[in-house]
């Protein structure tokens, strides 16, 4: 059936890329990882769970209890497994937060939710809020979908409030996207008086709120705080996922969202994959039934609190006099600023060569970077390896000058 | 932590969804779906994969085989486990098809490269060509990326190839979307002459191809044609799928991509989920590696077949005097024309109340559609139940006038 090509007739050129494809870098972060993935290399730059963690018995037994008839292999509906769905609902209803499984839909991950919402909300040239800095990946969906992005700063560790009015006023942003708890890249949390304010705000300016909540679970200390949606509900689409407290490689997150918008977001996740593996559903939903997830969070949530309390105890000694740095109360990241005059991508060349890594903060920035920023992950390791690492990180001062 | 909701201050309106959200319509077949669901009806709507031709032990034993270490619960690479794509790139080589696995970006379901290549090569306003008809999800996908869309018409059972040629010189497309074997909605098949033929015309006019062939392994007569990609190699994107080889569940499928697209449909797809899902990725090498998946496909190709012909038997008594039909050498689908001033959506009510169902052609034109042409799937049931099916729908065209 081989068939020889044909001599191509003189031809026009291909049609370039999108604008948009354009608009998109590969991220850093991705990048810098390649260069860390050497063995003898203690990299506090990646953002992955502790595999060591994850339940691989349970969720194994959960594969195999669902993988017992055809159904769970077959095309499923667009929002999701019914059960999962439930199952969701209810931990939402346990946090304090009314919620049915209705309003609910699953998406391959909550990077998924995302895009779905993008699609859903932006047409190129529209504008939105971030953080400043923000989550990475989210500021690469939101080009995609050719969106003006203006980031929203902080004060110290608090968002500022009156620059989001300001600022919503201005742009007439169609939403502010935030990771109000142990956010992705700073580990800072919206505490309860500056949630409400900003769910007023709101309210007050018209502009919907975009909650991305996953790491939520993973806190270690201080005590829990309300839902966006819970002083905002029509404005707030929260987002979830159990990549951080049960697995990421089965890539199941979730949009909790408003009925205004919910026939939108589900033929925008129709169109994007018809529907989330109907297998990894099945399981997860199964999993969560069988009691197992609670004791797993449990001995994750121990372990990485001891891993959080290792960092804190050995960034003293491990970043250059000048420093600072903040204490999460949970998640995985903490944020750090070196002293006047330094430049944390500089550093990181130095520290590559001391077999240390972290990444440095400009990437995570939609407007102008601080260059002296970075993000250290402190989940990936146990905590001898957490003291070791910054030990490396800290002889790098001396050596780099 | 439960927190009364704040009184509201007066509130601006929501911002609307994005202008491209409008444009896409929940498909009518799933709404149709929802309509045939009565366990008494026999329904040749549907598209799915018959359920009790899946392999599920076979699938279920590598599962089980890849859930033996935490690695397969981890993040992973935004292109896809290496073995899987190394298997694909196999198969397309023993098909003739020279492609390396580095060529490859697995996919949430081929339905996900749809819209990762809209990402990438699509802005609002743009035009592409497809065929008239055309896959129903992807025009959902074409419409939420803003596109034009321009239906290459139909000469009988072949694509007219002046048309083709006519429309892109004219609209300067940046695609021609293509399912060039058994074709949803149609069974229609591209010959030799007109693919070499479809690919010397984006050759001459400059237009990518993107050839979508979820059910090029399901033949069950006539001889294997070669991809488009062996005429036009720069051209041409395919898409490829285990959903109707394997399972659906799995929602894994592929993108055979150009070089020069390359870096942008791996940003699209990391900004779009990072990744499809690690566990179903590792089980899905498992299994092709293990060798089960020949002999599966091969109970699948010839239960269909049987399929098929007890369909194409019937028809005669089953569609009213002065209608037409196809007899495709594959796939899922037979393409049906009733009689001048009859109307499928009419006939298809009728049908209902005889418990017996189809889908009515209209949802799968971009332009004006042909009211008289309906979808019939021949993978759902055993030859006797479709023989019982379409009884029943012979009985309704007398009962109907």
């Amino acid at each position: 059936m081989s068939t020889a090509p044909q001599a191509a007739a003189p031809a026009l050129a291909l049609p370039p890329r999108s604008h948009r494809a354009g608009s998109a870098k590969t991220s850093p972060v991705r990048d810098l990882l390649a260069l860390t993935e050497r063995p003898e290399i203690i990299s506090f730059a990646g953002g992955l769970p502790a595999p060591e963690l994850f339940d691989v018995e349970g969720i194994r037994t959960a594969f195999d209890a669902v993988l017992d008839s055809p159904g769970v292999l077959q095309y499923s509906t667009s929002e999701g497994d019914p059960r999962l769905r439930e199952e969701v609902a209810r931990r939402y209803v346990i946090d304090g937060l009314p919620t049915a499984a209705s309003d609910l839909i699953i998406t391959t991950g909550s990077q998924q939710g995302l895009g779905l919402i993008s699609t859903t909300l932006l047409d190129p040239g529209d504008t939105i809020l971030v953080e400043e800095p923000c989550y990475l990946a989210a500021l690469q969906t939101f080009a995609l979908a050719g969106a003006r992005v203006v980031g929203v700063p902080y004060a110290g560790d608090d968002l500022d409030l009156e620059a989001l009015e300001r600022l919503a006023r201005e742009h007439a942003p169609k939403f502010f996207y935030t990771v109000p708890t142990f956010q992705n890249p700073t580990g800072r949390t919206h505490g309860l008086d500056a949630r409400r304010e900003i769910a007023a705000i709101a309210q007050r300016q018209g502009f919907r709120i975009i909650e991305d909540e996953p790491y939520r679970q993973l806190r270690y200390s201080g005590d829990a705080l309300p839902s966006l949606a819970e002083f905002a509900p029509d404005h707030v689409i929260s987002l979830g996922s159990f990549s951080k407290v049960i697995a990421p490689g089965l890539r199941i997150g979730w949009i909790r969202t408003t009925a205004d918008v919910r026939p939108s977001i589900t033929i925008a996740k129709q169109a994007a994959d018809l529907h989330t593996s109907t297998i990894d559903q099945a399981a997860a939903a199964h999993y969560l039934v069988s009691g197992r997830g609670e004791p797993a969070l449990a001995r994750i949530r121990e372990a990485y609190a001891a891993r959080r309390d290792a960092m804190l105890d050995a960034l003293p000694s491990a970043l250059p006099e000048g420093s600072s740095w903040n204490r999460p109360d949970g998640g995985m990241f903490v944020w750090a600023r070196l002293p006047e005059g330094m430049d944390a991508a500089s550093a990181l060349a130095t520290a590559l060569t001391h077999d240390v890594a972290f990444v440095p903060g400009t990437s995570f920035f939609s407007g102008r970077p601080d260059a002296r920023t970075l993000r250290l992950s402190f989940t990936t390791y146990a905590p001898d390896r957490i003291k070791e690492g910054l030990s490396r990180l800290g002889a790098t001062w001396g050596a780099g000058r």
